[in-house]
């Protein structure tokens, strides 16, 4: 059995490898421990002024392009987009329509006033998004409290051509969750009720405005998980993640939010509330709607309640980190994975030596493993019980290392490691920065040919004298790293500084070699501001055409969201 | 330890019950072995009056109204619905039209011509679906073999005014895959290629006109499973599933098609193709249009290809079968095996006693449990690792017996014994129709509130004297089992004979008390023409108003599978 035979020495590299894994080399960064995310943006000016690097967040959710450092106000986005221009349909929100609101929500903080009386400082966390990329100029925010009350408002709204901006934790990575000019903000914070949990089917319905935290909080009282788990989700809103269909760390495992929404509640344009908050997991009596508002980026409703099928939380974790030789061993070994580890694969992650090297350089880390590999994966198991998940991933490390398709490998052994491991991922989109900026990308791209684009845009740089060791060269490194298991790359340009050179050439040669591929220009964040005019490169002509069909039948008025999506 | 105490005399029953179950007590229905609905429609009559009873295919898949019984010819839609009339806008199929067709797609098979001959004979098998409750009366089929053939047909059809009804494998139970008056029926069948299958992200992309059983082997083959399973997969095709949103066997573990389909091809009623047919499992990029596809029954355009998600296939499966003493118990034994079972858990069925006894009567078979138990549950795990897997279902066995949440049980311990226990439930069905025939519901219903629907049918039948032990009693008896793991009720009404007195007792009563529920009154089976007119037992107006909308703007003239749907 030569195969066992070469498991052995492998498996002892293994052991080996994990008893100096207990030693507390690894230091998790301070912005995974701490997600930036968390820190609401009332508080982002002080906290960029203290540690510019920690405004980005966890894992992959830093701003694609960041404004030039320091800079101690956000510039609005009327002058970072030039070309856009207020639509001169809607109308200017007076002191009439502020009395009209006032009179449905109360005189209290449910209106946040800036027509009648100066309340920029009031607006300026509804204004501005955490990224301090985008900023709106809103003069009245609305916090309503109850669907009736959305459904007056947008009547009103409507009846009045009032442009509207919905608005639930303002975190979302592509200007959506913002205005662009004057558009009222209706915040769904104050609208924040679990309503029901069934501890036997796991079907939570609550209102848009809960944190995700606090849903998952809910649910995990009753052994059950939300199936959504980001770095926000200590800000962020269960109505945006489905506004916005949020992908996030869980996705491998447990799905899209089209297969786990099981109902929704939401108000149209005109005020009609439709209710299709079904808490039912099979219901074929017509057109699926709801679908449509899943990913909408509020531009035909806003969503005021979900009905969601939680899975069952797993008590036994995981995680393992190895070397491999190639992108091929890589594949090889989630394929293994995915057959050996099958339905207790929580994660199955993908990082280039290159992005190991720079979260190294950038942090004084000592990786996991002593020597150096072209390509490294993170994976984590979640299952129902401990003993048989260690056997299940012993048994695949011990087949893959034995077949020689991984190199070298750890295994945490306790929740500390378990953190040190996942650093070494989470900890990558903050080290692109370190050096002074960088260009990132966040793409799904057909498995076979993922990796292909980070070499490409490699070669690219280094053909184009952009690249290299002294300060000379504007780029230090491309990386590529992401979900393996959803097909999702982090395509990241760490640079000395931002430079026209830079971005001229990546864009759009970057999209176009997606759009080849049948790729997605914007895999899990959405359109917003930032992609709306790069659609073209994930979408045809006709589905455009078909998509803005649906945006004349439920928004004729074009009062949703504007100037953003398609 | 007392719970440890009473968990060994529990299991020793356990132990017994199985010993007991090795003899090969059990032979399984023939239906179960030969599913009726792999008899293909053209056999029907003659299958049908060799055995009348084989009809019914296996598990929930018989037709909801038996039409009266012996009778050698299906009566025409047209008469059986006297109230619906043909939509006079519609143009009547000609020579002129049939030349296009012949033109278009060639001379042979495919354009059965019922305009310029007489073709009764082969246009039967289109025109009548295989329950012999539907028959249409199209003079015309057509069989494209590429998108662009279908693109060409309907933007005659929709230039012309010729009504349509697009066509997969005709198994479906509501009468939504056959024409009702002349429409044109558009058959798949010979788009039938599976055209790509990647084996690391497990993502199969085929025409719409393979069958079930062939994408499952296909998948088989790298290891792979098609998520979805139902009694029809030897003739109904992946395109009539996808647009009918089928619901199955898998549905617990693989969830839904509305997050398993990653892209569709579809051709819209003018003709435009509608290419969404994404490979990506992340593609935040506009509205998910292809979800209202999904379930939309052909009503707004032909699924023409699909893209699909396959999860691995699980090496081990086990079965287990046990005897509750009330439905509280029930969920008790649910919520613990989501609990214990979780990732592993594929099948959680219900099956009440009096189904169980009917089973009996109806096949003379020996129940696996010799005692009587108010209810029943089929419990089966699939994992990758049978050892590991039959300790979890030991482990969750000996719980819920000595907690006494399960009174008796039995595991199966070869694939004999799995298929025994599964005909158990399988063969409830047929059973039902034993006596004469069964008034059948599909219905969704919150799971705390599923099993009063079933006691409260019941006590409507003792109270008003239509239920009895002898022949001047109507009704045998009333029944309840199902899919307990999604919340989906088999509601069946045993019967003697049809009788308009049975019928008036439960209908529309079943509808009033599901819609109470905010239940639904078709889980898995759609609304076809069956359906449509109770589509406001589980939709309000606004949602039927807005599912109108959808239909009028892809469909303006409505000649997509008219008179059914919404």
């Amino acid at each position: 059995m030569p195969a066992l035979h070469r498991a052995i020495p492998a498996l002892r590299r293994l052991r080996l490898a994990n008893t100096a894994f207990q030693q507390p080399a690894f230091v998790r960064l301070q912005a995974a421990a701490c997600p930036a995310y968390q820190l609401r943006y009332q508080h982002a000016e002080a906290q960029y002024e203290a540690a510019p690097t920690s405004s980005a967040s966890s894992a992959d959710h830093a701003p694609q392009d960041q404004p030039d450092r320091p800079q101690s106000k956000i510039k609005p986005t009327a002058e970072s987009y030039p070309n856009l221009k207020r639509d001169s349909r809607f109308k200017e929100v007076n002191a009439d329509d502020v009395k009209f609101f006032k009179g449905l929500l109360g005189s209290g903080s449910a209106v946040i006033d800036g027509v009648n009386q100066d309340a920029s400082e009031d607006l300026e966390a509804f204004n501005a998004d955490w990224m301090r990329k985008y900023r709106g100029q809103t003069k009245v925010v609305l916090k309503p409290e109850s669907t009736e009350q959305v459904s007056k408002i947008m009547k009103y709204c409507n009846d009045n051509l009032l442009a509207v901006n919905p608005q639930g934790g303002n975190t979302g990575l592509v200007g959506g969750s913002v205005p662009v000019f004057d558009e009222i903000v209706i915040n769904l914070g104050r609208m924040n009720k679990i309503h029901s949990f069934d501890d036997v089917s796991g079907i939570l319905v609550a209102d848009a405005g809960v944190i995700l935290q606090q849903a998952d909080d809910h649910a995990a009282k009753s052994g059950f998980i939300f199936p959504l788990d980001l770095g926000a989700k200590g800000s962020c809103q269960i109505g945006g993640n489905v506004a916005t269909n949020a992908g996030g760390l869980r996705l491998i495992r447990y799905g899209s939010m089209h297969g786990n929404i099981l109902g929704l509640e939401a108000v149209l344009p005109d005020g009609t509330i439709m209710d299709d908050l079904s808490k039912l997991r099979k219901n074929n009596t017509g057109y699926d709607l709801k679908q449509l508002f899943i990913g909408g980026e509020g531009t035909i409703g806003i969503i005021t309640k979900i009905s969601i099928l939680c899975p069952q939380r797993s008590p036994a974790v995981n995680v393992a980190y190895f070397g491999l030789e190639s992108y091929e061993k890589v594949q090889q070994a989630f394929r293994e994975a995915k057959k050996q580890l099958s339905e207790i694969l929580s994660a199955f992650e993908l990082m280039d030596k290159q992005s190991q090297q720079l979260y190294k350089r950038a942090t004084g880390a000592k990786l996991p493993l002593e020597n150096e590999h072209p390509f490294y994966c993170l994976i984590e198991t979640s299952g129902s019980n401990t003993d048989h998940d260690s056997e299940k991933l012993n048994n695949f490390l011990e087949h893959v290392m034995g077949e020689e398709i991984v190199s070298d490998g750890v295994m945490a052994e306790n929740e500390t490691q378990v953190q040190n491991l996942w650093a070494c991922r989470e900890g990558i989109s903050e080290a692109g920065q370190h050096f002074g900026g960088v260009y990132k990308y966040d793409l799904s791209i057909p498995l076979p040919q993922l990796y292909d684009l980070v070499n490409e845009t490699r070669e690219r740089f280094q053909n184009n004298g952009l690249m290299g060791d002294t300060d000379d060269f504007p780029v230090v490194d491309v990386i590529g790293y992401g979900h393996m298991g959803d097909s999702n790359l982090h395509l990241n340009v760490a640079t000395r500084r931002y430079d026209k050179e830079v971005e001229k050439a990546i864009e759009p040669w970057v999209y176009e070699w997606v759009s080849k591929r049948n790729g997605s220009i914007s895999a899990e964040h959405g359109l917003g501001l930032a992609k709306k005019e790069f659609i073209g490169y994930s979408r045809s002509e006709t589905m455009i055409r078909l998509m803005k069909q649906i945006k004349q039948l439920y928004d004729p008025n074009g009062i949703m969201n504007p100037y953003k999506y398609i």
